[in-house]
């Protein structure tokens, strides 16, 4: 009897195309242009109206994937990615996730699947150990780490455990009914503005802290600003550091702010993002100096670690705050494993309830590369972006805005405004490499992203070369 | 020289082994006890409390993976899972996520993958016909589907969206400083009490509503309690109602509420999360009766809908409301297509930025099945719940707590809380079987959720089985 399904051994074929098909598409990946050039509408015009009556073969879904999918495809995975943050993948953490999605498990208690639990706490305590992070973030001390999605819900997960503890767990009670303020710079990332909006505390109790020369958070102007507000009778509660902004990957001084924090009551959650995975070389862990006194960091392996979309890790000092805030029991999920209070029942880390195995892939990627291989190409980025900068400085043509701390190039070159947008979007409309700018100190800055999982220095070279070239070009169709 | 990464041609050979591995899982599903029998900490005691120095081999990985996860994994996919609600899956839906994975794409805005944003809308209104969904649910008028992680995100996504409406947007400015006050019945969802919370609206004024001995919501009381805070001073804002309640499947009457809410503009969020998926199949698309009255609706495709884990479908009426509600615009994220208003920018319509290419997965599924197979699925599972439902109806031993009025079974023993609670535990210890209980009036109720991709007749009939002879074995060893 006809039952739809794919049996196994459909499974195995069409499994094995689709591995292929992936092989394939990153042994190919350097020929599509790299930024998507289809026009808007035009890929939902290219699919069908009605959903399909009766099923369709693999042949078909395979060849719809390869004509009306690919072409609308940014490439992210491109050695020619240099835009935004990169969310960079490996085939290791490819097949983790494929494991998690055959295995199908939720994970949302203990009990609904002990190892999806248990690995996850086991891989954070490694990446604690791996980054040289304070022991109170490990699980065998008073916090530990989850995976969340990604850093917004993190920051947002954080600022609400801050809004509880700050009001004795009031806020979960009565609603928002203090007059609390937060604290960011006007660096930090746009998540934390949404994520006070989201948990009721308003963007106008949101205070924008002035930054140095180097876009980083001034830790006097913080002390003064929390003064200001305590003499007006609000109550301050958080402030979000970030180590690698998103804008120019400025590093703001942890331990400063930390002090102030700690002498004010106020939580400090650290926003390392992309930065973070640097932290696994000794050479760069100066940046977080201070993160001890941090109430809860964050950074995403599916940045720079290698690990695909979505993996962010969220380390707590002390859990307990967190689960105060976030746990609901109805009946039908009380359990013995639970009641005893022996297992961690990850649900209440975080916003959401159900979860899928989060942490095979990363497993996945730590075990393949080791320490060792993880520290090679995290080094390597690194160069390969020093490189880069070097080059900006010999030119007379460009400018570096800001020294590079780590993989951010930010330049621009020195013809102005919209010269440095026409550039950027000259070079991205070739499709052979692609990048994305910001504005800082009200200009319009160039930034060069170097974190893709394969990129090289000919990848680099070419880049620049193209940027160089398409000035050129500019300038002479402008004179 | 040694770059640490998995070259394709390993990939190919690495990849093939997983998909035959998950295929093995699959084919020897049943041999597994479905509740994982392992003590806490026994997973987290098996692996290495350092993390490797060096990169190993996928030989030792896969070792670990059979040896040390696999005993600690509740089989969710197994055909003899009868717990919570389902979280089912299937071959052509793990095959979707892992092109997914592949493509690493992050879609946050349209022009970062045109295709992730677009695929996405065409198979959201694809879905709106084949449930006959009301028409502003479609991108195609004032509304439109998003895909969110979970049910508990979607309905903190309506929740907020509804506060900023009622609000006139105030309170994404100054904090919730009006007395809003949340309404759902005692059968609702857990995940509302979790948002309220989140959304600082404060569970004191969360509303719990009285139910009919169905267990559905009472629309005369909730008017009653909505004109009974208005007289005091609160701001009604919101209502949730459900089709298929968690505990029993109950179902609010949906158009009866709707209209309160409609006079009194208070947001009417549905959360169908397991039973939508019914509505693929016109028999069953009575219990949604009104829905067009509602401001937004959500299900899971990965409870119902042979879609892995997490894929659940948001609508919304008014996508206006929910992007001014959640949009933000930092500059290194502007760009031509966002800006021409002729493109949707998801990251807008939820809690994250970033999202990878979420509709692939429910693509594959919907292809690969047709509307016909994913029909006839669901009528089997409904099928094999009302035969249960028979069964129990015919014992002298057990009673049916409500008739079900879909593919979840809500029954006890005569014997008391205590004999189900140790009938419970007895049959899962087995391995054979996995189901989960609840509270109904008080009473320690046993719930049988049908719904597992490859749940046939057989496992019903052997679950039936085994839960009437552990019974005989319980109360002869109790004599």
């Amino acid at each position: 009897m006809k039952n739809y399904h794919l049996s196994p051994s459909q499974f195995r074929k069409e499994g094995k195309r689709i591995i292929d098909w992936i092989a394939d598409y990153y042994e190919n990946i350097d020929q599509y242009p790299v930024l998507s050039q289809v026009e808007p509408g035009e890929i939902i015009a290219s699919l069908p109206e009605k959903p399909p009556a009766k099923g369709e073969s693999f042949d078909d879904i395979i060849k719809d994937l390869n004509e009306k999918v690919i072409p609308g495809i940014t490439h992210w995975q491109s050695p020619n990615f240099f835009a935004y943050f990169p969310s960079n993948t490996s085939f290791p953490s490819i097949l983790g996730d494929l494991v998690s999605s055959g295995l199908g498990v939720q994970g949302m208690i203990w009990a609904t699947s002990p190892a999806a639990t248990e690995l996850e706490t086991r891989v954070l305590d490694w990446l604690a150990d791996m980054m040289d992070m304070p022991e109170k973030f490990k699980s065998t001390s008073t916090g530990g780490g989850v995976i969340q999605d990604t850093a917004s819900t993190a920051a947002l997960t954080a600022l609400i455990a801050a809004r509880e503890r700050a009001t004795g767990f009031e806020s979960n009670k009565k609603g928002v009914r203090q007059r609390l303020t937060a604290y960011v710079s006007g660096q930090t990332h746009s998540s934390l503005e949404k994520a006070v909006k989201m948990a009721g505390i308003g963007v106008e109790n949101l205070r924008i802290i002035g930054i140095t020369e180097h876009f980083a958070m001034k830790p006097d102007l913080l002390q003064q600003q929390i003064q200001k507000d305590k003499k007006e009778g609000f109550l301050p509660f958080f402030v979000c550091a970030t180590i690698g902004t998103t804008s120019s990957n400025a590093i703001d001084p942890i331990r400063q702010i930390g002090e102030i924090c700690r002498d004010e009551k106020c939580w400090l959650h650290v926003d390392a993002a992309m930065a973070g995975t640097a932290m696994v070389c000794p050479e760069f862990r100066h940046f977080k100096d201070g993160v001890e006194l941090a109430d809860s960091y964050s950074f995403n392996p599916h940045k720079w670690m290698f690990t695909n979309f979505d993996c962010d890790v969220f380390w707590v000092g002390n859990r307990q705050e967190l689960i105060n805030t976030f746990s609901i029991l109805p009946e039908y999920l009380r359990n013995k494993a639970s009641e005893s209070g022996e297992v961690f029942d990850y649900r209440d880390w975080h916003v959401q309830l159900g979860r899928r195995f989060r942490s095979l892939k990363l497993w996945f990627v730590i075990r393949h590369y080791g320490v060792e291989g993880l520290q090679f190409h995290i080094r390597k980025h690194v160069e390969l972006a020093q490189k880069f900068a070097s080059w900006v400085r010999q030119s007379d043509q460009f400018e570096l805005v800001v020294e590079p701390p780590l993989n951010l190039v930010c330049f621009r070159h020195i013809n102005g405004d919209d010269f440095n947008m026409k550039l950027m979007n000259e070079v991205n409309k070739t499709g052979r490499a692609y990048f994305t700018h910001t504005k800082l100190n009200d200009q319009m800055v160039l930034r060069m992203c170097i974190a893709q999982t394969h990129t090289e220095e000919e990848h680099v070279l070419r880049a620049w070369k193209l940027i160089c070239e398409t000035a050129e070009k500019i300038s002479t169709e402008i004179r």
